[in-house]
Order: C-alpha cells, then sequence, then structure tokens
C-alpha cells in the first residue's frame, strides 16, 4: 500500500532561499522582540549584545534605525553619584505607530488607539441603538469617531497604522460581514466602506469578530500565559473566541465560535436557527430578559445584575439554570480541545458573580480530566471593552510581529504591501 | 489605562540570530521540500535552481549531500532519441531514513514502516486479547514486533530513526500512558519500557493517543488538502483527533479528544466517568453491543455490521439512535470550532453506511451555516489502520520538515539530539 504522502511538507513553502540581506531584518526583528519582552525595564545595547550574540556594532548599528524609526525610545539612565555613568536604556516607544481599534454593537460605537507599549491611549463609547440603521450611516458615524482619533494621535506623535473593527457576527476574509443578526446587517462590506469613510489617513482595515478580538484582548493582557482557553462573549447572542496553542483559530471558513448553537437538549424548545434545544435558548442575556419579563434596553445586562443583587430569587434561579446550561457545554467542549481556562467576557463579565459557580460546578463535574488539574472558569480581564482594545492591539501585535516592515510607517502604501507579505515569524 | 501587553512578541524567542552557518540548513530544507512536493515525479537541478533562485553551483552542492545521506536518490533519465540527454531526476529515497508505527490496542497490537516517500513497506497485525495484561509483557510483545520489522528494514537499506506507539488513552509528555481504561493501564512509562524493550537498534521512541494519529494520518493521505477536520474513533469508547489549520491540536495538557464525555442530554443515564448524559452512553460499540445483547468479542464491529447488513431493523435503529447522538454532537462542535470535515474513523470507518446519514443529517440541521457551506461526514480513507500508519508517518514528517538533523542518521544519538532542537520550520 501507498500513501500519497501530503504532509506538511508538500505544502508550497513560503520560505525563500535564505540570502545575507535578509539577516538584518531577522536581527532587527530579533532585537525589537528583545526589548518588547523586557516590558517597562529598560534594557541596554550591552545587554542586547550579550543576551542575542550579536556583535556591539551590530546591535547599535540596528537600534539606531529602532530609534530612528520611532518603535523604540532611549530613556535617560538613572544618576548615580560616585559611579561610573550607567548607559542609556531602550524601552519600546510610546511614540510612532500605534493601532486602532473600532466596535460596532446594537448598542455601542466604541473606538480606541493603543500605542506600541500595549497602553490604551484612547478610548470614547458612544451609546445609541444602531440596530436596524443603514449600514452606511452607522460606518460613516464610526470613521468620524476614527477621523478625530487618528488626529489626536497625530498631536501625540503618534501614527496610526491600522484599523480594525469589531463586529458581532460572521465575517468572510476579514473584510465582508457575511451576517451580523442583531445589526440586521447581511454581505456589507465593512473593510473597503469604512476605508473609504475614514478621511484623515489612509489605513487598511480589517474586519473581525468581536469574540475573537476580545479573545486576542484578553491573551494579550493577561499576566498569566495564557495558551488553550476559550473566551465566552454572552450579550444578546453568544459568540466564542478560541486561542488554541497561543494562535487565535478563525475555523475553515473564520465562522468558529457559535457557541449559541450548540445542542443542550436535542429535543429541547425550537431555536431561531431552525434547530432545537440551542445554548442560547437556554443562557442568552435576551433569554434571561424574557424569562424575567424584562423590558428590551441597552441597559439590560445592568439591569439583570441589579435584580439579582437585590437577591431576587427568580433571577437567582433563571441565572443559576443559565450557568448550567453555559457548564454543561463547555465542559465538553473542554473534554473534547482540553482548554484549561474559560474566560467569561462581554455581558457575562458583569454577570460573573452569579454565573461563575454552576459554571465551575458542571466543569468539575463533567471534565474528565478535572480531577488531574482543573480547569478555572473566570471573568474577563477588560470586560466590556475587551473586543474594541483587542481590535487596537491586534494592529501593534503585527508591527511587534514583524518592525522591519514599519521602519517606512510614513509611507502608508509601502506599509500596507509590507504588512500583507509580512511572514509569520512566531 | 494600560495594558501590560504580553503578546506573541513578549514570549522569549527561540529564535537564534541569523548567521551565516544557518544558511545551507535553510536552503537543504528548501531544496528537500521541492523535492518532496513534486511527489513521484522527479524534478533536476536546473529545475530546483530556478524555482528557489539559488546559483546551479550551490543547489547541486546540496542535492549532493542529500543523495550520499539517503535522503533523495538519482532517477535516470528517459531516453529520447535525438535529442539532448535530458537531466538525471530526483526523486525521494525509497531507502535511507524511514519511520516505525506501532499501536497496542485491547483486541491487537500492529506494527509498520513507512519510507519517505509515505510508502508503507511493511505491515503486521497480530490480534489477541491484550486487555488487563501486565504492560511489561504486551509492550515486549510489541517490542518483539519492532524488532523484527527493523531487521527487515535493514535489509531493504532502510534505516529505521524513530518509532511512535499509538495507545487509546490519555498520553502525558508524548510519553507516559496516564490512563487507558480498556486495557487496565494506567501511569506507565511506555515510551521509557518500549525504548529498553527495542533490541535490534537505539531508536527514540514518542507515544500518542490513537486517534490523534489516525487524524495525522488522514492528512497525510488525503487528496484533498484538509486542514480544519476532526476525526472520530469510534471503537469499545469515542475519542477524538483534531486538525485546526493544518496541525494537530493536542490540548493544554495533551489531553484534547475525549469525545465520549460531551452530553447529549445533561439529564440522561449516569456514565462510568461520574456524570450524565455522556455521549459514550449513546455511540459507543460497548453500547450497541449492551443495547443488543451481542457477546464481547473482538470482532464485535464486524458482527454488528453483520445484524445491519441482514436488515435487523433493532440493529438499524440502535445504529440511527447512535448516529442522531453522535450527529448532534459534532455538530455543536462544527458550530464552534468552524470545521469543513469530519472523518469516521475505527470501527466508525465499518459503520459509515449506516452511520453517515444519520450524522449527516445533524450537521445539515444544527450547524448554523451549513446553509452557505455545508460540511461532510465521510469515512476514514486508512480505515482501521489509520492509528498506526498515521504514528509511522509522524516519524516521517519529521525528517521531511527539518532533513538537515538526519544526514547523520547512523548516529542514533545524534539524530534524537537534532530531532529534539529541530525548529518548526512550517
Amino acid at each position: 500500500m501507498t500513501v500519497f504522502y501530503r504532509g506538511s511538507g508538500d505544502a508550497p513553502s513560503p520560505d525563500r532561499p535564505g540570502r545575507q540581506e535578509s539577516l538584518r531584518d531577522h536581527n532587527l526583528t530579533l532585537i525589537y522582540r528583545q526589548i518588547a519582552a523586557a516590558g517597562a525595564r529598560p534594557v541596554s545595547r550591552a545587554d542586547i549584545a550579550t543576551s542575542s550574540g550579536l556583535t556591539r556594532a551590530t546591535v547599535s548599528r540596528i537600534v539606531e534605525e529602532l530609534v530612528a524609526g520611532r518603535l523604540v525610545a532611549e530613556v535617560a539612565p538613572e544618576q548615580r553619584s560616585g559611579a561610573r555613568r550607567p548607559p542609556t536604556g531602550l524601552v519600546l516607544s510610546r511614540e510612532g505607530p500605534a493601532g486602532l481599534g473600532l466596535e460596532v454593537r446594537e448598542n455601542y460605537l466604541a473606538c480606541c488607539i493603543v500605542d506600541l507599549t500595549g497602553t490604551v491611549r484612547h478610548l470614547t463609547i458612544v451609546p445609541g441603538d444602531y440596530a436596524g440603521q443603514a449600514p452606511q450611516e452607522v460606518l460613516a458615524g464610526i470613521a468620524a469617531m476614527a477621523d478625530a482619533a487618528i488626529a489626536g494621535a497625530r498631536e501625540e506623535n503618534m501614527t496610526v497604522v491600522g484599523a480594525t473593527l469589531a463586529v458581532p457576527g460572521l465575517v468572510d476574509g476579514r473584510r465582508m460581514i457575511r451576517l451580523a443578526p442583531h445589526l440586521g446587517w447581511r454581505d456589507i462590506d465593512a473593510g473597503q466602506l469604512l476605508a473609504d469613510a475614514i478621511t484623515t489617513a489612509n489605513v487598511p482595515v480589517t474586519v473581525d469578530n468581536e469574540a475573537n478580538l476580545a479573545a486576542l484582548g484578553e491573551m494579550y493582557a493577561s499576566e498569566e500565559h495564557l495558551t488553550h482557553f476559550l473566551y465566552v462573549s454572552g450579550d444578546t447572542t453568544l459568540g466564542a473566541g478560541i486561542v488554541i496553542d497561543g494562535h487565535l483559530m478563525r475555523g475553515a471558513r473564520g465562522w468558529s465560535g457559535e457557541l449559541g448553537h450548540v445542542s443542550v437538549d436535542p429535543e429541547g424548545a425550537p431555536c431561531h436557527c431552525g434547530a432545537r434545544g440551542c445554548l442560547e435558548g437556554y443562557a442568552s442575556l435576551e433569554t434571561l430578559r424574557r424569562a424575567m419579563d424584562l423590558p428590551a434596553s441597552p441597559e439590560l445586562v445592568s439591569a439583570i445584575a441589579a435584580q439579582a443583587d437585590a437577591g431576587s430569587p427568580a433571577m437567582l434561579a433563571a441565572l443559576d439554570r443559565a450557568g448550567v446550561a453555559l457548564g454543561t457545554v463547555l465542559a465538553g467542549l473542554v473534554n473534547v480541545f482540553d482548554f484549561d481556562t474559560i474566560i467569561l467576557g462581554g455581558g457575562y463579565a458583569v454577570l460573573a458573580s452569579w454565573l461563575t459557580d454552576p459554571v465551575q460546578r458542571e466543569l468539575d463535574r463533567r471534565v474528565l480530566t478535572a480531577g488531574w488539574a482543573p480547569v478555572e472558569a473566570r471573568p474577563s480581564l477588560l470586560g466590556p471593552d475587551a473586543a474594541v482594545i483587542g481590535a487596537a492591539l491586534t494592529v501593534v501585535d503585527e508591527v511587534r510581529r514583524y518592525p522591519p516592515g514599519w521602519l517606512a510607517e510614513g509611507d502608508d502604501k509601502r506599509s500596507r504591501a509590507r504588512r500583507e507579505s509580512a511572514p509569520q515569524l512566531l
């Protein structure tokens, strides 16, 4: 028997032959990551030379390029009397390239700027009722927020090098919104519309599902080294962002995360999707709203939390039912995918005091390996802003993955071209 | 607000500074992959120079190393009268490094050898009742099969450079069997025991879950470019191997694949794991056996297929119930992870005529995006031998990923050391 082998070795290789000129890019990336890894602690050229094994001359030449390109900043050494003058420290620059995060939801628009150090330098939220509004109008509104943020960033010597839009729906090709049911949008080329509507700069725009971006935001922001987790976004509908081996998993068509339509009970109540017994019918905020006969409102999650805080037995029971159903489904996903952490985000972050216990109980009870290594369910760190901050961080992450592509950051077209061809080094 | 950024850029970089000496390894890998990608079609040195952009001299020097190291073979050109003598072709070698696959199951032991081209050169299956036998004895038995296969491979000028053992259970660190319930094994250092028991060669042994290895085997053997699929192994118990973006996903602790303990009905029958309503109670072969009151036997799957073939209404109904439960769970996993293919393997491959329909029906009905892009359920290509062939292919895949590490393949210790440090280039 012959297996016609089509393993990874058969895939057309993206590599080019190794040549001398690529070494500069390679070493520049290496040095940049070393400075990034030190966080707020400055490192010296000598430190870099020692730990990288590169010559002092090579390190100095590359550091000069990084400083000139505003990817790295020099900080004055601390004065120590009597001692020899300590070396100049290097840190990531708070000026230079920055990322723009945008978010459209049925009840708010959001916009933020994050600099290379990961600091949120700007964050605006505009509440409103955007469900059913014309996509062009809504996107024009968010473009105006983006233009103001870009102009403000310029005043602080930052250059916005890319924008990412978070949407509650299925996205094709990082650009087309295939379906965003609660906005009432279908087949909208949001990437193009938004790029056209932003007038202050020629920034490349990508579009992604909000739970995906929130998961990335949580990964970047977490103090643990999170590599295998499921971010669960609980709002009107449910979504999930999947991180495995430190990478976001979008699925075969980019449509991963439809957590709301996992079956809790195959013979359960009919769902609007056409199936029966879907998790959304047990655990979405909309389901809680109907069960408790609350009015539809952009402030629904606060209303639910207020009733639970006041000790309403009916609300507490409804939250427990939601948590049990959610925990049952999550335990199944952990059994198959072996996540060690579940992050409760979106509205679930606000309701975590009541949901974490039943979710954790079902995980402990239903995960086969829970006895050897428990799975932790916990609320999101970034809370309701996780998606828009995560969106901006994805832009920053691209710069940090492959800094050589960004040294010509004043030239937007070149940035865009190089960005598309940047190899995945990490 | 400051997000202390811990993105991928913060992770300690595995890269070393780029230096001249690594270019040879880089270019050697590039050339090897180009020859591998052509499959059975020979490529010439000139073809390689043209498509890689490397000089003819560099290509010739590296090809010479590959031929001397028995990673590549030269094939005589076809004679064409009158024309200029065509160039010598290069193909992957059928001699040189080869992979050894081994498998322990409750009802058989298996052993196979696969060469660099992906051809199965040797396959032995020894049926028996291995459940509850002492691990040392069973592993001694499989080591004897391995020794015979290694000796046979030597006679055909192959050198077995590594072995992978497939087991039905949870594996830690690619070596320790944490739990294999149907063998009755717990905390067995199978990697060490097997490496000690194989006496004809000093081969490094890794241990992995059978569904993981079968999934890899299916990926390597498939003519489509499978990148996002779930391999489902249906036997006494259920297992799953997960491939996302072309990579096997083992999970945070390496314990992914416990498909049998996903809930079908949270209030269902108690499961031996302590939870209720687990899929295993609906869809394992053991559940079918009990429902149909069949005797326990290593030939159980054939007995089930025979009854279904004979048109037994009770058996057909039992298979349909199993397929509906399986399809319901799989639809949930597809909703969350966006697989485009489900492969029914192990005993399910034998029963696919009766299981595929109900599974496909539930996928079509319950997957939210099925209307846009259907998900296909189909039987495995490699059938019951998928795990042992996949095990051998993983060894071959390591050679193909990083051939420079294998040019000293006569020296086992060096091979092992280089293998452990081989970068993941693909």
